[in-house]
């Protein structure tokens, strides 16, 4: 009794102090950026001492791949909840391109592409980063399915949902240094058009 | 007489000495990134003295948007010219959109990308940049629309246009970590039938 009633606090304080960091490290990767963005940097913001943050993420590489991956379950966790309020019927098309339109200018897209940049000229952040990357690439285009409930089997639905997350990639990194919003909007709003052109039978 | 032969080889020299630097900033910000392109390391590479170089380009925010907008105008000139040889017909836009997926893919975007995720976080840089961001986007509209063969007038030539930047932009960045040659072809192979429909009067 006594060891399993201490080990799960530990597990639960254990867990909590790696959820403080993986947040303090994205805030600190949209903040700073990847070059600003230092392990003593990270575990002040997060009130964890340097002690307890290299024993969970010993290195840089595993602290903001770490980072990415738990802002990106999340994320796909908080779409799917949002999803859920989502009307069905032709408007639940647009509010999905809505709500991946926000997830593609957001936190979590700013950090991620720090890192996809830092990366190309980073050799160990490469070697983390590029599994990440086949992963949250895979479970962004599952998600996609799944929120717009397309059939995947059919010609032509594939095709689709990749142009719309590799488009909405692109108007993310339009929006990098200003707003695009207004261009951003008037774009999407054509581009529904032809996405439900495109998966309607 | 003297004063102007004696201006003219000035002048050239001058122009010679900063398209070294402009064209060694581009090959350094690909080769090391953003954090890795110092203006000592650029002038050496250049074969420039850091006296010629700091009149030229005083701060490395003037160096690095110098360059970028020096290679766009250069990779501008070349699609021109390669668009030149293209043939008239259906064909013409499968080799057009084929030419900016090579663009979206090359030096010049690997650069400017570095720049733009940089100038994030780094409000000198941003400050030079945001001005050469709506010039060169500006001009990569027009230029797509002239490749085209296009008459932007048109209800929907505009968008379409645009969806297919932001569409490769897209792709550019997909391909920054790992060969995603197979899956932007195939994509685009899909794009090219959409974007004939939307073009097409």
């Amino acid at each position: 009794m006594t060891t399993s009633s201490t080990r799960v606090p530990q597990q639960e304080r254990s867990r909590a102090t790696q959820a403080r960091l993986l947040e303090a490290t994205v805030d600190c990767l949209v903040e700073h950026g990847w070059s600003g963005t230092t392990t003593t940097v990270v575990a002040a913001r997060a009130g964890v001492s340097r002690g307890a943050q290299l024993h969970h993420y010993p290195t840089k590489a595993a602290l903001v791949t770490a980072a990415v991956r738990h802002l990106a379950e999340r994320r796909a966790d908080e779409l799917r909840t949002e999803a859920e309020a989502l009307p069905a019927g032709p408007q639940r098309l647009d509010r999905v391109v809505d709500l991946l339109g926000v997830a593609f200018t957001g936190p979590l897209f700013v950090a991620a592409l720090e890192l996809w940049v830092a990366a190309r000229t980073d050799r160990e952040l490469r070697e983390a980063l590029v599994p990440l990357e086949a992963t949250v690439g895979r479970e962004m285009h599952r998600l996609t399915v799944s929120l717009l409930g397309v059939d995947e089997r059919r010609p032509g639905v594939r095709e689709a949902v990749q142009a719309t997350l590799d488009l909405l990639r692109g108007l993310g990194v339009a929006n990098l240094l200003s707003d695009d919003s207004a261009r951003r909007t008037a774009l999407l709003t054509t581009w529904k058009r032809q996405l439900s052109a495109l998966l309607t039978p």
